[in-house]
């Protein structure tokens, strides 16, 4: 899809479009021959939506790649997430709920242990408690340095997010972990002409972080890895003319939707039915909503096939508040696989379920992984459910005479 | 794809990956309204084997394209066929099991009859007895010219390959078959600079066989065409980490191996049966197996519906060996279609079948083509099937954060 040729042809309209992820939404059967969870669980409004809706199974990246939420979100919110990338830095920054802003350098933090002679004897300082990340980012807040500002957001255990905020940052530098014990931490060294201010910038925060940390334990050391700033990206106000907003209540999530130019609605609790009451009360507001379930994964991840089935069916019973908005296009889809038997991100496609007024329903009353195999979307890439949901509310012109 | 992208994610363990190709399995139905040859065999294990699998129809080049052997083969070993080419003197060297060194220079040759001034008369020497052919690639391999070797192995009637090794040698060459009779062969000329000191050694080559040939009948001349050198393919062992090995009993199919980079296994004996005793004698040397069958395509080049039902079925007698290694992974495909009906490859999708303990299983009890169409892979390009496999081997780790 080229941005260009549909940025051309969008019109505007009254229309609102719906998309709700299930975050890890695909699937695998526990045993052999059984059902996915999706197919597990009694969804009645889902289906009932599917029985109208057009089918499919999206594709993040290509067959048999798994993907990251970043490149699964870019992808099914249109972008093609080979071409525009987001960070690892930048990813555990918005991981934190840290609004980074546009110039801002980000890195993934780790607190370290070093002995008297600076070298390092653990690299992560023993997976120290939560807590002292905590109290020890605090002391790292102290650090000054004139002309910039720091950020330190700590993550869990020895992790932490670290964010520069000066003029002129690069982000083209090298990691200072050096990956194995015995040897001192590196220093940060520029990796292209123009970054080796921000390269001492670093340098002398790192110089400090040491002085700091000294006589703390377990750790008295910081690495950082992964430098990167915020990516670029057409947003969605930019490419398709819609007024976004993004209901979710994980930082990540609300980091990606803020990148594509959604507006991120406060959500007051943090169940779907929060969220779903959030979709409520903006309905007026805005065009377009991502709406973003976390638990689906969550349970997928942790290999707890009956809680993902528990979260699918929570949300199937949510959809009736959805319908009474009478939206005119809804998505139901994912980001990506994660099968509770696998525990971890898988590269299987993902159902989809595009309902409109206007589709040409497949007249499956059923939605599964088994069942969107025969619906009339295919196993598409993710990035081209977006021109159809536009499509579908009326919002692409015609092309060519 | 892109092989950047992939080769960074590749993981390495234990698992082993085993794809069974039927040469040319891809078949049609004999009467209007009635089964292919794939759908009319027996094949209990094969369809027992496509109930746990995902299943789907291949694609070598694009819709309506006939591929030959080698970018059918490319392909489902997951190279893309307009990127890497092998040429058709490279092919023919490979075809009687000659083996190629990088920098050799492979032609097609042709034995002709020319009259006493020089002039053809016949370009394929009356297709003369092979035996006859043999005797006189016995005469040629007598020729020899200061700091280069050559090597003439005799193909079939008037047919061989010629192979010439020097330094520097350069296949932007024109060929000597004028194509028509009543004028003289041509003679060979540079098509770049750099390539006109090869030229100059194949024509004294070409100017000594004639010499050598004079006296002799019904051939007495030769023609070369098709001049390359062996392409140069990024291998299995370099892109995904796997110590490959091919099983195949014909020159072609090794040679288009070995330019992936397998180890060409020796099978002692020339059965289906002997091959998958070679994949069990060398089950725990390698990572990936590519164990390929000749019959079907042979079958379905002469016409042999029969035949190629019987083929099948002898291959589908062995999976059960197969299956007792406990494979992780199990691709069964072809490198093209080959219908009885036709007595030729064809354009149409080959049936595919891809097996693992973590692929969304169809649930289709049937290897077929028809059965096919409904399976989860789609009708997908060949060469998406070797990140597929990878993926449900464990071997590709996830993309982004």
């Amino acid at each position: 899809m080229s941005f260009e040729f549909i940025q051309e042809l969008i019109v505007s309209n009254q229309t609102k479009i719906v998309m709700l992820i299930l975050d890890g939404l695909g699937g695998l059967p526990l045993v052999a021959g059984g059902k996915t969870e999706l197919e597990t669980a009694h969804t009645p409004h889902l289906d009932m939506l599917a029985a109208q809706s057009a089918l499919g199974l999206t594709q993040p990246v290509m067959p048999g790649i798994t993907v990251g939420s970043g490149p699964g979100h870019l992808a099914i919110f249109g972008y093609d997430p080979l071409k525009y990338q987001i960070g690892r830095g930048v990813m555990e920054v918005m991981g934190v709920n840290f609004i980074l802003q546009s110039g801002d350098l980000a890195a993934r933090g780790n607190f370290c242990t070093v002995n008297a002679n600076g070298q390092l004897i653990d690299r992560r300082a023993g997976r120290m408690p939560t807590h002292i990340g905590q109290e020890l980012a605090e002391l790292l807040r102290k650090i000054r340095i004139d002309g910039a500002e720091f950020f330190i957001e700590p993550v869990k255990e020895h992790r932490f997010a670290f964010i520069a905020r000066a003029p002129d940052l690069d982000a083209e530098l090298s990691e200072t972990d050096p990956l194995k014990v015995g040897v001192e931490p590196l220093t940060v060294t520029a990796l292209r002409p123009g970054a080796e201010k921000t390269a001492r910038l670093l340098n002398q925060f790192i110089a400090q972080a040491r002085q700091l940390l000294s006589a703390q334990k377990p750790a008295n050391m910081i690495l950082l890895r992964g430098f990167d700033k915020l990516p670029v990206l057409p947003t969605f106000p930019e490419l398709y003319g819609l007024r976004s907003a993004a209901i979710a209540v994980n930082g990540m999530y609300c980091g990606v939707a803020r990148l594509a130019g959604m507006q991120v609605l406060p959500v007051d609790g943090d169940t779907p039915l929060d969220e779903f009451l959030t979709l409520e009360k903006y309905w007026k507001d805005f065009d377009f909503f991502y709406l973003h379930i976390k638990k689906t994964d969550t349970c997928g991840e942790s290999g707890d096939f009956a809680g993902k089935v528990g979260a699918i069916e929570e949300v199937d019973g949510l959809i009736p508040h959805l319908l009474a908005l009478e939206p005119d296009v809804v998505i139901v889809g994912g980001d990506h696989s994660s099968p509770a038997v696998l525990k971890e991100h898988s590269w299987h496609p993902v159902p989809v379920l595009l309902y409109s007024k206007f589709v040409r329903p497949d007249g499956i009353p059923k939605f599964g992984e088994r069942a969107c195999l025969h619906g009339s979307l295919g196993v598409l890439p993710a990035h081209h459910i977006m021109p159809i949901a536009l499509a579908n509310a009326g919002r692409i012109a015609k092309y060519g005479a």
